[in-house]
């Protein structure tokens, strides 16, 4: 079993997160975690990207980065939300170095969704266990990575969280393990996180097959440019796939 | 049981949502159901405020309000959400007009977390069933509601969300009774929302005694400031409480 080599912070020493924000991102993949990150004792969390302008989500929804790339200070837990937008950032170099250099020095780096896939371009998941987004589960081996098929998977300081939503359990994973399991049951209790979804659809293995296929071919055309955005690198960064 | 009398919106109207946004909200009582209804089908969106400027949540999370009180329009579906700033708002008479005047206009009036207490103080919750986070469930009969344990609890055009992250939960719901179960279920495996909570500590029943005591102790004097309010309010409204 892949273990967690992240090391408790101890409450007196500030945590620092960051989080990258990009226009076409999903919302969710960065308020869920927040929710429960904001609520560390003695943290402090920026939203970082090139500028300070507002953005927008892929579905309409403003965000407002607080800190530029080289404004950034020194990071203690890097996230990487995902959405439609990843494919933008997956030749930038501006951005991919930032995370190179900043997942070296950081105790943790988090995906949610197709964040994975940035980390992926950035070079971080070479050998590494790692899960993304349902649709876009097929993608990581292009990168390098060991597919895991967890809603969260933890391999040495990475966590990775499923498609959106998984990002609140990833997020108290990753407060347990920066600050102890007491942090992160208080935090759990206080946002009343005992989910009870109306249906039992959440995933491809549970969803009715009508259900499945209509999503799927919701998705098929970026899904599409993504696999071969994926190869694109996989072949730029030398990665053999059977 | 209490029945939902909200009705279907055929998928060619197109539905309108409006969410209040206000000065020290919680964030996630927004931004969780946003990632479920923004994925309604041939639906708008509007983040609602007394004016544009940015403001910030209680953990520091910038908004952006994009459309005013005056220039809101007709709104099928109206989002209340909750956090410490809910406190400002119990008197604000131009917030309590708005909601309790597009209310009644309304297809369904969502609340989540706090945010019932408001609808509380503009008069919607008399002779209803409503639920609220756990810490202010006791507050609900000031308001004459009908208190409800349940995670999402529906009383005829009325639905409400318990704490922060049952948003979402009531979200799918909503998006059921307006658009119908496939709609809901789409939503629900596009979002991946199967979730895997990593401690069963997400509610008062089920959380160890030491970290019930922290979460309370951390809340009580927010909470003696809501039951303050509360009770102030119910000797307005003329409520009687036992």
């Amino acid at each position: 079993m892949i273990q967690s080599t992240i090391e408790i912070i101890p409450p007196e020493r500030r945590l620092s997160i960051a989080a990258i924000v990009f226009p076409g991102m999903d919302q969710i993949d960065l308020t869920g975690p927040y929710s429960v990150l904001s609520r560390i004792p003695n943290c402090s969390i920026q939203l970082v990207w090139k500028n300070k302008e507002p953005l927008r989500d892929h579905l309409g929804f403003s965000l407002l980065p607080d800190t530029t790339f080289d404004e950034a200070g020194q990071i203690d837990l890097l996230l990487i939300p995902g959405g439609p937008g990843q494919e933008e950032l997956m030749d930038d170099e501006r951005v991919l170095e930032f995370i190179r250099q900043r997942a070296e020095a950081a105790q943790c780096v988090f995906s949610v969704c197709t964040g994975a896939l940035i980390c992926g371009a950035a070079g971080l998941l070479t050998g590494r266990a790692a899960t993304t987004h349902w649709t876009s589960l097929h993608l990581l081996k292009y990168f390098g990575a060991k597919t895991s098929t967890k809603r969260v998977a933890i391999d040495g300081t990475f966590v990775s969280a499923a498609g959106l939503t998984a990002g609140i359990d990833g997020a108290l994973t990753v407060a347990a393990l920066l600050r102890g399991d007491e942090v992160a049951q208080k935090i759990q209790l206080a946002i009343q996180y005992t989910p009870e979804p109306p249906f039992n659809c959440g995933s491809p293995e549970t969803a009715p097959p009508k259900i499945l296929a209509a999503v799927q071919e919701k998705t098929s055309s970026l899904t599409a440019k993504r696999e071969e955005t994926a190869k694109r690198i996989a072949a730029k960064m030398g990665v053999k796939v059977d």
